[in-house]
């Protein structure tokens, strides 16, 4: 975990860096503003890396098929003159105005922005691990019960291991548990069918035939637990129940977005979606800019397309509070040597 | 010329075949719809291919970099699944509103269209030849005087040809004379350097070092003309003047947008920009739709970018006149049979 020693200042804020939000990233840099970015994720790409990395996306323009991970590479590219600073694994927990004008914000891992801009291209939310609904198991998340954290590291782990998914994360976990000292590792699943790699699912079907892993289909329905957890009750198909003894059980039941603490900013919105001013992508609150699937108005398509078009408005429009002496003119990065610069493309 | 003997019937028209009509087309076709275009050029591509075809382009999202014919050709390519009908080398000259609410267009080279909606995506205008401004010349242009046309066929050269101009078409005819029968081939152009390819410059000065071309910098003054033309009068970078006898000018001044009829349409207009909805990108005319650099709302910016997100909103909106009893829905490339079949991907 990064430590943040201090407060960062900065002209622009990003929160998300899904492809608008790298979109947004290049259009400021264009307009010589450096962005820092904070994500929830481990990584950039928003939805298109976390949910369709491998899924064939046709309707950019002018790239006739890429996939999601493709077009954030792509992306990443394209905004890496303007070198972006990423914070990533956070959500951004409070904001406040200053007297200045100014945004203070903090993060779930301690970063502390003043920024002069936020844009929000947070899209449908910041994505979260899908939580288990079982009554009595929330004492226990951190210390026997993991989400989407990888195995534990070889020395310390515990006897009766229990994983719980069917996604890659899942059978990685399991998979890296029998490599390690663990005496039992169990994979638990709702389907004997997983969504996952290939060769995980084929090095999955290796353990399990040499016995190393124990392979149930079923879905939890209790716990069994006295102070420590001991043990599960899974029901398989039939409703039939039995016991699995238990110390830890990692958790891999895909992602979840959340909006978070941006739904208590007092900012207007429509139906869950920010509502924005399609001349600015201002919010109600002047400074605060939104772009991309969080925002709403008339005609919004929620298209990946529509969000770079926002993006570019918002940046030329964030420019008056960036830099209120300047004017701010419209250049071609075909023949502006300004540009070219910036992008460092000049001769 | 092609000749058009019916009235073709059509869902949308498209003026204009540069980059926003392009995806136009596109996004008509992912909502099941087939389009028409018209362009007063040539060829696809509008200013991207006119103007600046070998110049790189570094904004449009998630492609690094592209030449203007690189993305030109990318966005035929995304577009090809619809099967769009392009009518090139020609403009629209009159439009009417029928009593069924369908416009009636004609154009300059004689087609008919009946059309439910008309996306004019015409940019700074349709490109025309730039024309030679020297009192007396109009009455033999046609004749002895001709715009961007290629050299005329071997059988009918006269003898003395003057070619106007540096661009490549002025190298190219003036090349294609010389390797004719014509007795005298003069180029003449106000420099003595050329915006050309490299090679065809080349090529002019083998031409010229082995007396088939003579090269003449400075720039026409007058006309000596009776009935027919017999020369020009040509001035060179001192003042001096000298006559060059001719039977026949080609003339190369490069190409300048016209706005042209469109303006007189009695459509709302702002500054000479097309005034459009954020929500549908209509005009004032229901039915008509205008998209790219030719529409101006409150946040406009002249970018390609924004032209595909106005093309989008322009094709979803289209959709209540085109099939006024569906609702159409947002499907998504990544996910939608429909949309698989559409493109020509399902499996």
């Amino acid at each position: 975990m990064d430590s943040y020693p201090s407060t960062i200042q900065t002209d622009a804020l990003i929160i998300g860096a899904g492809p608008v939000g790298l979109f947004q990233v290049f259009e400021l840099g264009l307009l010589g503003v450096r962005a820092h970015v904070v994500d929830a994720l481990p990584y950039a790409g928003g939805q298109c890396a976390a949910l369709y990395a491998d899924k064939p996306i046709y309707d950019i323009p002018a790239i006739k098929r890429c996939t999601g991970q493709e077009l954030v590479e792509r992306l990443l590219d394209q905004a890496a003159p303007f070198k972006p600073t990423f914070h990533f694994d956070q959500t951004i927990e409070t904001l406040e105005q200053q007297g200045d004008g100014r945004f203070s914000l903090q993060t779930s891992l301690g970063a502390h922005f003043l920024a002069k801009t936020v844009f929000i291209a947070a899209g449908v939310g910041a994505f979260q691990a899908r939580q288990l609904q079982i009554d009595g198991l929330q004492p226990f998340v951190g210390s026997q019960v993991h989400y989407r954290q990888p195995a534990a590291p070889d020395t310390a782990v515990p006897h009766d291991n229990v994983v719980l998914g069917g996604e890659d994360g899942a059978l990685e976990a399991a998979i890296a548990l029998c490599a390690s000292s663990a005496q039992k590792v169990t994979l638990l699943h709702r389907r004997a069918v997983f969504q996952a790699q290939a060769q995980l699912v084929e090095k999955i079907a290796t353990l399990r035939a040499s016995g190393r892993l124990r392979f149930v289909e079923g879905q939890i329905t209790g716990l069994r637990a006295q102070q420590r957890l001991h043990g599960i009750v899974v029901a398989d198909k039939d409703g039939e129940e039995s016991n699995i003894a238990l110390d830890r059980l990692y958790v891999f039941l895909g992602l979840s977005p959340k909006l978070g603490p941006i739904a208590q900013w007092s900012l207007e919105m429509e139906r869950k979606q920010l509502s924005v001013n399609t001349e600015t992508f201002a919010t109600s609150l002047p400074g605060i800019f939104a772009v991309g699937d969080i925002v709403t108005y008339p005609g919004k398509k929620k298209l990946i397309l529509s969000g770079f078009h926002e993006a570019t408005l918002a940046a030329f429009a964030a420019m008056a509070i960036i830099t209120p002496d300047e004017k701010v003119f419209l250049q071609y990065t075909t023949t502006s040597s300004k540009l070219h610069q910036a992008l460092g493309v000049a001769h």
